[in-house]
């Protein structure tokens, strides 16, 4: 696995932790935390300082990989060694319920651990190491394809709105809905890139905006109660989102906020485009009302990123992580293996 | 004019300047600020100390007789009088171009200096002091009236989502959109409220949950983007705002993002109704695309209310105050006169 500058997540070069940029400090610091305990791990992914659901998948490959080293060491019967290293992959995947990355991810240690079960501990934990290279170098490949494939959708000097992140920091490289983006301009092509902030957590206005400038993309911020006016105003030819989760039928889960975006997209006649690799596709789920949606802490609405409480602090509030989108908002969903068109029947 | 505890804005006892509550400082701080000269009170305007529709139209009654005070011990001619009295009045009004009932206050107050042309200094004052408080105590019966109307539109125990503020802050007492809600409180019935935070500026969580919590609403408060992960739950019987400035054919300058909610209410076919007084239809106006929307500062994305910047410091944004919301997505306008249904021909 050769690393880039800014890949959001990579092993240390002792390979004992796991090294992430803390996307919790961006735009205003480029800060890498070191990750090698299991609650800190928990953590980060909990706090969203490691986020993105590819990125959370690769992630978790890692520290599974790091785990497995460590209970190598401690146990000498394997028995025990699976039976806590599926304890920590059941602790992992509650961190972000509705990512189905992290569970794909997770799975995938499992299985090349299982499958490697009567060879010798040095030899599980070898497989296991190149099981997450592999995931990790797997996603810059699917990635690309993601870019290339989602780059025919639009024309040079298009306006496109995007929403949360669901570019390099969110994968590995290129991202995903930010993937074509990203590849048109390298082959010389322009676009205007309306950037909705993504509240609460602004992944839009801190993360996106953030890798969209830094390659040299023209990008107006908006708050995301202005995409209405935008849409409305014959800028935006498509719209590009990623996705947390998508079920069988198409129906998808995305940051919260992605629903009304499509509802507007329908209203207005512009297309709307989910971006994700089919790790992200949960076949085993029919349709999103079986999708459990995160319901997060009400502080990141009253005050996180504020100077003061933005809110009476009696106040309820709901804070969901994520929104389902029906597939029939959805003009199609692309992944690594190509455009898919309604109706959706993901296998 | 009887002033009570909370009203936004009041003449001092020695009628000299305005106490207005600083509504940037809400809900952390309770402070009072006191207004004179003409340039505080056009930035009290602008920086939204002072906001609401009917508000700044009080706000300027009061503002026009006490510049005429000033101006009457300044001149001994009439002529420079007027004049004077004329340009005040065309500053106030660009504060912000998208109010209505800013220059509609103005226009009430300058036909009563007009008025009285003939007549000595003193009368022309006193004069106008009496049309400012008649502004003021006109709006507090608008309201009841409104609040009336609307709450003939809801049943106890419904949910209704509101957005920005359009209560007695952004009024006298009672509000437009709120009023339905705190007169049907006071008559014992219960309502839910679902309270859009209205990014940048905050007001439905900085303003919106402190009044209705205030009143013992049982209130919950959420970002923009969650207002279609709402109204698809079936949580919400009708959706209530306020306006800046209405067209004659109903098309309704709001609040940034009130014509996102109305797209989301008409996907989810749930009432869309639109509450302010006559003094917001501008009936020069045949409409919604000669409204002028006033543009703010971008700083207003990235830098209001954070602890650190949000967003890269380069970064351009879009940041109307308002949007328009197309007359055929409104279910109803309620004024003091009544429940207007489509199609709208206000005159």
């Amino acid at each position: 696995m050769k690393y880039e500058v800014n890949d959001p997540v990579r092993l240390t070069d002792d390979e004992r932790a796991i090294l992430a940029i803390d996307q919790t400090l961006l735009p205003n610091h480029v800060a890498y935390i070191r990750l090698q305990k299991p609650k800190e791990i928990f953590d980060a992914i909990k706090n969203m300082q490691v986020r993105g659901a590819s990125c959370i998948g690769i992630f978790v490959a890692y520290a599974m990989f790091l785990q497995a080293k460590v209970l190598a060491k401690i146990y000498t019967d394997k028995e025990h060694f699976y039976q806590d290293l599926h304890k920590f992959a059941k602790y992992l995947s509650t961190a972000r319920p509705t990512v189905m990355d992290l569970p794909w991810a997770l799975k995938r240690m499992e299985r090349t651990a299982a499958n490697n079960m009567r060879r010798s501990f040095d030899t599980i934990v070898e497989a296991m190491r190149r099981e997450a290279f592999q995931i990790h170098e797997q996603n810059i490949r699917t990635c690309f394809d993601i870019a290339n494939y989602g780059l025919t959708l639009i024309n040079d000097g298009d306006g496109v709105m995007t929403y949360c992140n669901a570019g390099a920091l969110a994968t590995s490289r290129y991202g995903t809905a930010l993937g074509p983006l990203m590849l048109g301009v390298k082959k010389g092509m322009s676009f205007h890139a309306y950037v909705c902030e993504t509240r609460p957590m602004m992944q839009g206005a801190r993360l996106t905006a953030y890798e969209l400038l830094n390659a040299g993309i023209d990008t107006t911020l908006i708050c995301d109660n202005m995409a209405a006016s935008v849409l409305s105003g014959h800028k935006v030819s498509a719209c590009f989102v990623g996705a947390d989760r998508v079920a069988k039928n198409g129906d998808t889960a995305g940051k919260i906020g992605t629903l009304g975006l499509a509802v507007l997209a329908k209203h207005y006649r512009i297309p709307f485009y989910v971006f994700c690799p089919t790790s992200t596709i949960d076949i085993t789920c029919d349709d999103g009302s079986k999708i459990v949606v995160e319901e997060r802490d009400p502080d990141e609405i009253k005050n996180e990123y504020f100077k003061s409480p933005i809110a009476p602090g009696e106040v309820n509030c709901f804070n969901p992580a994520s929104d389902i989108t029906d597939a029939g908002l959805i003009t199609a969903i692309i992944t690594e293996d190509g455009i898919n068109y309604p109706p959706y029947d993901f296998n």
